[in-house]
């Protein structure tokens, strides 16, 4: 049973809160996109998502991708191929991209926006349209004129598929390992070596595959220090067949529609991208907006369980309520929203997808500032805030979406295990949200060991300074106290704790590896509590009675009261340090 | 790739920790199961799991059953039945049961732990000799002799296979709306109703099946007051068919060789078992039983998963150490237990399974005692301890356990995630310890709303005293202060947790409903502190030298220090009380 409805009333009170029309729309390259228009295309971007690809999500887990050993080719489920094509000639694989190239030259907040109804749609499908958007970002930032002008408009446009080749067998996160060669031959590379890993490495939904591929020259030094960038088109410019095979796909616990193909390279024809040996820097290009992407994915499957969760609750009676004065007499059970620990339940995944869904929409619109803001101050604070709290979305927003997911099965019972609602597929499908694009714990290393370092710790300036100016603006209004107040005092300790960290860190590195992933998630509720804050804020003036007021003040109340304490504990167990690990024999595990 | 090997070396320490020789083979009834004997038993249990079950466990889920709509049968897949009549031929159903009936007679304990090997070998594979069991369980304390006479040795045997039809479409947990009728007829009853979620409801393992199913007689009054319970064969004495039959089978996430069935009593004959409207009490014995062993599945499959991810660990490199010193210059990359969040991972799940397999090890002793023991306040002692820690073993096993697996997952990254390796089918296989035999927030008001107040509190004092004992045990080992330390400090606290929630309570039982789940959660982790301050007693006068000393320091630190800390956040949960959940309108959700 499929009960999913997109959240556009949600997405539009966020665009609204973070200030869509001041901070956006006013940006000359958006002048076409003020609110309304930039909902319109929400709008049908949503009713396509629910309409053509949530039906294909079921048939596409239960009949996988099909891979033929022989042609080393892979068949997409039935209905991908033909929904694929109607959504590219809808040009929703180019929202966001430049119309110089074909794209619609959308905000990038509203695609990614959009990405979150995607997702909740049909997961499998947005990899391959999602691995599109990284080669793009990658090709516009570092490609020469010539490449974007070959390959952007058909990318755009969808006629072409792209992928992101990066782990080999013996190197996952840790990329300075890899093998792969790159000979120079005439005006090209020839490229040899094993990929793994490779999302939507082969498929059927695009005439053209083009793989960005890393890989070291012959006169490479060693290390991520000697990793060039190359593409390598599946097909040639003469319709020849290139040395790039799909050699087997992984069988996977979920994203069963996704191929996850081993591909060899043998002697593939590729052509540099971008500077020798700085490879690394198109490959960071892809990663943050992958990152980010990851991250809406715990939002996406969060809130479609969620809706999943409440629509069996609604309809569910079990059980007499603890309180004789909720008893209703007229059925021989109470409705189970009756019983506070289902909307415990309930409130643990409103509270964390609302507030994790208002980060994604304040970092997108700042990633839109920082590119083309006309303010050099506004593109600095906007990309600070997008270095920092990237990693906390990835991280924070894949694991607690994964427990989102989790808690909204229990509301359901066996129900939710079974296959008549989709909810045990998402938590299928969103595990490995943890895992790629960078481990959770890479994440945390990235936000203690780079960000909070990076221009002398500029970045979590900028991110206080912001929490500052909140609360200042809270300050005279004893409604917010409630809201405003654990949000200073978690600040605070955050701010302490993180100057314990600096000290520890600096006289011993591997402090930062036993604690960052705890760190990083007491920093993840600070930033929630931040978003909470300004929403709250944005509707604190309304009239008591407006339901979305009072929605937004009981759920933050549950998130103020319930959740934000957690950040107490995880700043105790980032005080013990180290020790409990690292004095540890480990022959002994 | 499978490489789980049981831990009989963990078993052995445990039940030498737990004083099995003075506690449980000293008591007549075992005079025949020392130590050794017991564990050669478990030794031969073991081997046999692994070398015949294991190898079923991938081919289980892959293939599912088949159910055929017309014969209404069920087959198991390739290999179950004669696994299964292997195992019925070796004596393994009846470790436990009365020897009088055929059973082995071995304590409960044994086949307890015996329980944990086989769940880590095949999840499947367990329930349909557990669910034999619970019913055996069941047959011994309510049923007649007669009834006694005629089922329990075709029972231990195997020859005939149990089931439990408790849940029916419009009651799940709660029991007391159900319909099924059983009208009086000659020297049985006629049964006429739906029961759903039924495992092991049908199949071909065994020569008959015997149904226990909750029916209301005509007399019956409303609510589970109303309640009987009957046999229902599946093939008559006669060897006609009964009218009993599986409708469908369940398409779930895991358990893929664990049949869920909707069972359809159509007019079936059936006998009552015990007294008529009493039939609370005869699933009450079977959900107990069935309710510790839930609680081991989380042990199984955490443990299990844990061997995984460290076998994966040992064999992969990546990255360096950020200890300059630990860099291991003969490789290019360190190997990956190096990393401090790698070992933060594994002894999170390592301090919590050894924690909660000592408990089990500690309740299934109790259990023996509580039936067997010649003394009458070690049998009340051992009842108290049962029924105060059966639901959090329940409860805390299925939750933690789940984490277990899905950390164990994170440590193997992407491998994790595939087929290759057994973690994933682990994730998917123990979702369901959650929501069946009573949902976990079910374990929750039972610990608070039944147990706490049963014998006037007397079930919490006998565990108080208990940790009291091993406290003033410790007192004069300064060795022992910083495990004793911190187990003293969070008992204080539950103590004063339990008061101010008995006092809310008794103004507003509705409090109950809200805080249980967040109250059994600490309660579970003081319970945990107990087992591992009476490990590490019982090591701790060993050589320092001593590798199972030192792994049970090191483990024991890591729980101390980072585990048992989220205690504290637990009870500040509970003293939040009712508000943010009760103080909502549900119609905003």
């Amino acid at each position: 049973m499929n009960v999913y409805t997109p959240p556009l009333d949600e997405i539009r009170f966020l665009l609204e809160t973070f200030d869509y029309p001041g901070q956006i729309a006013s940006i000359e390259r958006f002048q076409e996109f003020d609110l309304e228009t930039s909902m319109g295309l929400l709008e049908a971007y949503s009713k396509f998502c629910v309409e053509i690809l949530l039906p294909l999500n079921r048939v596409g887990d239960a009949q996988g991708v099909r891979y033929d050993p022989e042609t080393h080719e892979v068949r997409m489920p039935d209905g991908f191929r033909e929904a694929y094509t109607e959504f590219c000639s809808n040009g929703f694989g180019g929202l966001s991209f430049d119309p110089a190239h074909g794209g619609l030259g959308a905000p990038h907040c509203v695609s990614t926006l959009a990405l979150e109804v995607l997702v909740s749609s049909n997961k499998s499908f947005s990899m391959c349209t999602g691995l599109t958007a990284g080669l793009i970002d990658a090709l516009e930032a570092h490609g020469s004129a010539e490449q974007q002008a070959e390959l952007l408009p058909k990318l755009i446009s969808g006629e072409w598929a792209g992928t992101m080749c990066l782990t080999e067998p013996q190197c996952g996160t840790d990329l300075g390992l890899l093998t792969t060669r790159a000979v120079p031959s005439g005006d090209h590379h020839e490229l040899t070596g094993t990929k793994v890993w490779i999302t939507f490495g082969e498929h059927d939904l695009a005439e053209n595959i083009v793989h960005l591929v890393l890989a070291r020259l012959p006169d490479a030094p060693a290390g991520i220090k000697g990793i060039s960038t190359f593409v390598v088109p599946k097909f040639l410019d003469d319709g020849t067949r290139n040395a790039v095979f799909c050699g087997s796909t992984d069988h996977k616990m979920g994203i069963h529609a996704s191929p996850t193909c081993v591909i060899n390279l043998e002697g593939a024809k590729g052509w540099l991208v971008g500077e020798p040996h700085r490879g690394m820097r198109s490959m960071f290009t892809m990663m943050n907006a992958a990152r980010l992407n990851v991250g809406i994915e715990g939002v996406a499957l969060g809130d479609a369980a969620y809706q999943a969760a409440l629509a069996f609750a609604k309809d569910r009676r079990q059980s007499r309520s603890l309180d004789p004065a909720k008893v209703d007499r007229e059925h021989g059970a109470d409705n189970i929203l009756v019983h506070p620990d289902v909307r415990r339940m309930l409130l643990e995944v409103k509270a964390t997808t609302e507030g994790l869904r208002g980060l994604v929409a304040w970092i997108s619109m700042s990633y839109d500032q920082m590119h083309h803001s006309a303010d050099e101050a506004t593109r600095q604070r906007a990309s600070d805030l997008v270095a920092l709290l990237t990693p906390i979305i990835k991280s924070y927003g894949s694991e607690r979406g994964f427990d989102n997911v989790s808690t909204a099965m229990q509301v359901m019972g066996g129900a939710g295990y079974t296959r008549d609602w989709p909810v045990e597929q998402y938590l299928r499908d969103l595990r490995i949200a943890m895992i790629y694009e960078g481990t959770n714990h890479i994440q945390a290393l990235d936000l203690v060991g780079r960000k909070l370092m990076m221009h002398g710790g500029r970045l979590l300036g900028t991110f206080s300074a912001e929490i500052g100016r909140l609360l200042a603006s809270c300050a005279s209004d004893p409604r917010m106290a409630e809201f405003a107040g654990p949000l200073e005092a978690e600040a605070e300790r955050l701010q302490a704790t993180t100057l314990a960290l600096g000290a520890a860190a600096s006289r011993d590195p591997e402090v930062i590896g036993a604690v960052a992933s705890n760190y990083l998630n007491q920093f993840a509720l600070v930033t929630l509590g931040y978003v909470w804050v300004r929403q709250v804020r944005a509707v604190i003036e309304r009239d008591d009675a407006d339901p979305l007021k009072r929605s937004k003040l009981q759920t933050a109340r549950y998130f103020f009261e319930l959740i934000l304490p957690e950040a107490e504990l995880l700043a105790k167990k980032v005080a013990v340090g180290k020790a409990p690990m690292t004095e540890v024999d480990t022959s002994l595990l």
